[in-house]
């Protein structure tokens, strides 16, 4: 900040959010940020008040072809399904062992929970965080060969550092699993467990050996979806965010929940607008659908990222992991 | 630290827990802060995972001779009554209108948590705030004739701090109700609302005037009270404690959760030993019943803090509020 101030305003711009092209949208996240913490603003906010929240899948990393957590689901029901002949001709099981993202998908996000909790559960948290961990060590994604750790969005990385810079607590409020998340979001993007809120299933309490354990249970405990998204943010955190950043219809609570607090809001959209580089998607899509959030958008002065002109890279450059 | 580390130890010592005196419990909270937090200790632990977890009721404030939020909860019931006329003849309502505290503990936890939850739903979470927050305004103890919110216990408020000063992050993990703590951890404890877990009811999202609100349900979200601590810390947190404080057999999981993990470990509970300056009670009480953990607690190797003996000082001094 110090030096920064020192610097000719176009140089000190370049050094902020490099990999995003100069836009309405790269100023608007530059504006509000001055606004709420410049001492003496009218719109100046208090650093405990800063909460910033995010989408995860298909806002800060990719989300195509299929949710990373469905492809885990997949993977892990094959690994499974030594043991459960029957699922061969029981839906959902018999879709995910014939690889069949299409078939899979036309259960929907509520199908794939099921799926999920009925793969997921009977373990405890820590043999659960090891699968995951394990998993993500071997996976790639299929098409950019790439481990999906590092499919992040390098723009949003930035973004997280620049709001983390200026004193916010940055928040993932995700429809994906909250467990699924924790293992890897430090190293990823900077965020600590105890800072990812999604979905969970309810746990027990249990003693095994003599230690105790806590297991998880094939039983809803929130849906951090849609409705669910505010919810669990006024549960997790008891802040109302003053910044929210989502890609997909399931974002819509959270960002009008956020901008329509008092003082400065920002609710941004990510639109995947760029079939070359990730992926162009967004009203008739089965992952990630976008469709009321555009028409909403300009009504509630939420600002729509377009992928293709306003990120100059998407991922970040690979390094040795 | 760079100035106490060239004060001779015994100088040193006297800055930090002011209000313990030198006894075996102050000198297990100080060499366990030195073992975890000393670069190179083969016990060292990483800033990240310096998590220390606090029971609130009769651990951090003043429980007797009813819970806070009882009595928030009884003279809310008188205010509301005027709409009720049937409570007068109602249980639990008839023993809250009778100002009956014994009725009232009669039945039990789970008893003062449904009447809290019938008279604490319906409303939205910023007009419960504002009910708490005006509440402690005008309520005093019965015998201390003091703000309840200046009776939290000052060798506790020092090792809050002394913990934070260390790099750890100091939670609450309350069976009481998280809605009714948020509002005042921040300017009394130095904890902020999203690391206040308790007792919670499940919300709903709705539009009041065109505007979005979150409204509190009479369903139940989590009791966060006994093997519900373990699971409210893993459910918000995502990490396991290494440091855990309580005081009644409400809080024997978290301390079982908190000091079986490898490593060095804290587990102590407040023993109320001190009819004079606060209370004294233990294994029949109603309130704050401290029976299993007593017998535990040397098994276990939690440390038992008693009141009347380690501490010098129980409340804070006075001052404008």
């Amino acid at each position: 900040m110090g030096v920064l101030a020192l610097l000719p305003e176009s140089v000190a711009a370049q050094e902020v959010l490099p990999s995003w092209n100069e836009s309405a949208t790269r100023q608007a996240i530059v504006s509000f940020v001055e606004r709420v913490t410049t001492p003496g603003s009218p719109q100046f906010v208090s650093p405990a008040e800063r909460i910033a929240t995010f989408d995860n899948d298909g806002t800060l990393w990719c989300e195509s072809p299929m949710y990373v957590q469905a492809r885990f689901t997949m993977d892990r029901i094959r690994v499974l399904s030594a043991s459960h002949p029957e699922w061969t001709t029981q839906e959902p099981f018999a879709s995910a062992l014939r690889d069949d993202p299409h078939g899979m998908m036309a259960l929907g996000e509520k199908g794939i929970f099921e799926l999920m909790a009925a793969t997921h559960a009977g373990m405890t948290v820590d043999e659960f965080r090891e699968s995951v961990t394990s998993w993500l060590k071997q996976a790639r994604h299929p098409r950019f060969q790439r481990k999906y750790t590092t499919l992040s969005y390098q723009p949003m990385l930035e973004v997280l550092e620049y709001l983390r810079a200026h004193g916010f607590k940055t928040y993932i409020v995700s429809g994906g699993g909250m467990e699924f998340m924790r293992p890897w979001t430090e190293s990823v993007y900077g965020i600590p467990p105890e800072q990812v809120i999604g979905s969970y299933g309810q746990l027990a309490w249990e003693f095994e050996a003599g230690h105790p354990v806590l297991r998880k249970l094939a039983k809803v405990g929130l849906i951090d979806d849609k409705q669910g998204k505010p919810i669990g943010i006024q549960t997790f955190i008891g802040r109302r965010p003053i910044a929210a950043f989502g890609n997909s219809d399931g974002d819509l609570e959270m960002l009008q929940w956020t901008t329509t607090g008092p003082g400065a809001r920002l609710g941004m959209i990510v639109h995947h607008t760029d079939a070359e580089r990730e992926y162009a998607y967004d009203r008739n899509s089965s992952v990630g659908r976008l469709d009321k959030g555009l028409d909403a958008a300009p009504r509630q002065g939420w600002l729509v990222i377009d992928m293709k002109t306003d990120w100059n890279v998407i991922f970040p450059e690979l390094r040795d992991r």
